[in-house]
């Protein structure tokens, strides 16, 4: 099951930016799952990581490499985390990096390993490095899209994204995929999300634009609460399209091309979610006129995350009530109950403490047979906004998660 | 569905403490819905309430009468939570006293109404205030167990428990009944709990014996991390035993009655999770060498709520690399992943950050296949141990939040 089309628009390749997808054979024969990105010289390269404090073998070493030098490959498998794999683990990602070092006349701390499939079990890296030639045979920049598939696990169809600006006349092209579909409540990004750009952008510029976007889109995201061990995300600016280099964030063309960069993460987490496990529903909660960010935050996932409330929504019952409880154990501070609304679309549900009086059943029941929800919750006790999205629980959500082994 | 037998001990009538039942018809015609609990003059009595900001009107206004006066009577009806219901809860929650009072010629403080139910419909005040005379009539000693079935709402099975011991060389009784199946992760009391003893104790020491116990038992349980509007819990202490007053917390009988109450207190709480809606399993979370009860309850309800590892337990799968992403997502500062193990009962399965080299599938298939399963989790980083219990996430529990209305 997934929300909407899934339709994919043009991805336009990115200058400097070459992918090769081979079938390593890891989980099930002649299934692509190995992704090689290699990453121009002179590109700048931001990542951000899980906070997961069990973060798998490939995330640490992706930290240690990425602290040591710009990379030139970004090497991907599906069908294994190698999460909770102790020392072994972290040698077979080590292990993998050399191999790919040495057959790309590259250095190893040039390379990030990045895994995501079943965690626990060893990396079958003899596998990943046999395939690794056929990787790198088919290098080239229009492999968006088969790249989009090479990520793939549970994710039922592929994620990805393009957009195109001008940017002082010079046209420039921002690209990126993402996969994920369970144990998807990112605190840092995506299980997995790689973005390009043929921009010109410095490299401390680019971590911080890479930073807040993730925090508005990939970290604004929860199907299930569950934060995975190897959430990463990585955002390469090869710097082709020869504009004026982006160096600062009060550079006059930041906050356009920032805009656009935005755009394409907060699609890509949206696909995360459309693609949830077992979703019946694309539901939006925004929470509204909150004193900060935090409490907005504490409330939006206390709705998003309840169990009551994600279960009412894939029955598609108005269950007005399930929702004011969420936010009233949200734990927001000196929480005046009766100056909270809560609309669905545009339907006023709830207001001082209890149902609106214009409210009636059908209204409800009418707003919540969409496919694709907006449940804003105004709080009245400051200026900030705050949204989030997830998805329901269905009957498919527990018979996915209590056959698949993550 | 639900784990355990169920089997009721004999239930032990409180000398000072009367019981009587109604139908109110509130939803359905002919059922038990409606308890009054009758407090002997003299007693102590102490509550705990739900920290959510969106307490329903009994709440609010048994707390309001609870700081006025010792209470006399506690009336319960189910069926119908009067919560998200504005000022004409209120107003009907402020109806149901008066009218009890009038009838048993108390004043209205004297009186602690108590609700639970669906959440969000106008209370049918006339239809519980008719049924006040017949609760009155029904008055008597033995009555726990009608009481128990009394305060149902989705619960498969009625929660009561009884003990008796020796204080001071009299027979001194405890005996308590409580209910609840979804909305449960109680933050001060469950949905409702009701314990009464004939013990002596003053006041302020019966408070404090309320809250250490509850902080050891209905706050020490989840299902679905939803902290009900309606949660109460009320500790009544009539005194009719005629024992030494306990006056305070170095008493010398205070330590013997302290365990005797947390034992039943602890009994109602587990009770409430072998009944969780859908449940197939009964998980004991049992965090180990913590640095501070804060830190071992972070990762205990990280892994008692996290919708993959209960989805997992459903399956008796033990699939404990979702565990460890569990804890290490809980948000414990400076978490070293390598000093903490995992053990499935007596089966250690993970240590050093990995699975344990002598762990076997079939061991943790075993483990699991029990109704009854305990999680240890050592954190290896102080001597705080901290214990949790909670439920799977079943096919059950979907079906039974996508079609009832709380």
């Amino acid at each position: 099951m997934a929300v909407g089309s899934g339709q994919l628009p043009t991805l336009h390749p990115v200058a400097g930016f070459k992918i090769g997808i081979a079938s390593a054979g890891i989980k099930k024969p002649g299934r692509l799952d190995l992704v090689i990105m290699q990453v121009a010289e002179g590109s700048a390269v931001a990542a951000v990581f899980t906070k997961n404090a069990f973060c798998a073998a490939p995330v640490q070493l992706a930290k240690q490499h990425l602290r040591a030098q710009t990379p030139l490959f970004l090497v991907t498998n599906t069908g294994n985390a190698n999460a909770g794999t102790g020392a072994a683990g972290l040698a077979n990602a080590q292990l993998t990096c050399e191999k790919l070092a040495h057959l790309a006349n590259a250095s190893v701390q040039s390379i990030l390993p990045f895994s995501t499939g079943v965690i626990g079990e060893p990396l079958p890296v003899e596998k990943i490095t046999n395939a690794l030639p056929a990787g790198l045979a088919d290098l080239r920049e229009d492999n968006w899209l088969q790249a989009a598939h090479g990520i793939m696990t549970t994710d039922t169809r592929p994620k990805a994204t393009s957009v195109q600006i001008d940017l002082d006349g010079k046209r420039v092209t921002i690209t990126g995929i993402s996969k994920g579909a369970g144990m998807i409540k990112p605190n840092m990004a995506t299980m997995l999300g790689y973005v390009a750009t043929d921009a010109a952008v410095q490299q401390d510029v680019l971590q911080q634009i890479i930073e807040r976007a993730v925090n508005r889109s990939f970290n604004r995201i929860t199907i299930d609460g569950d934060t995975s061990t190897n959430d990463s995300c990585v955002l390469v600016a090869t710097g082709h399209a020869r504009n004026a280099t982006i160096d600062s964030v009060s550079h006059p063309l930041f906050e356009k091309f920032y805009s656009a960069v935005e755009k394409v993460f907060v699609e890509l987490a949206q696909a995360i979610i459309r693609d949830g496990e077992g979703a019946t529903k694309f539901v939006t909660i925004n929470v509204q006129d909150g004193a900060n960010e935090k409490e907005n935050l504490l409330v939006a996932y206390a709705v998003a995350e309840s169990p009551l409330v994600k279960t009412a929504l894939f029955a598609s019952d108005p269950n007005w009530g399930r929702i004011l409880a969420a936010v009233g154990r949200a734990g927001v501070e000196n929480l005046d109950v009766n100056l909270i609304s809560v609309h669905i679309n545009n339907v006023l549900i709830a207001e001082h403490g209890g149902r609106a009086p214009t409210y009636t059943e059908q209204q409800g029941a009418d707003a919540l047979a969409a496919e694709e929800i907006t449940i804003s919750i105004n709080l009245s006790r400051g200026d900030v906004d705050t949204t989030v999205w997830t998805t329901d629980f269905s009957h498919d959500y527990v018979t996915i998660n209590a056959e698949y082994r993550t």
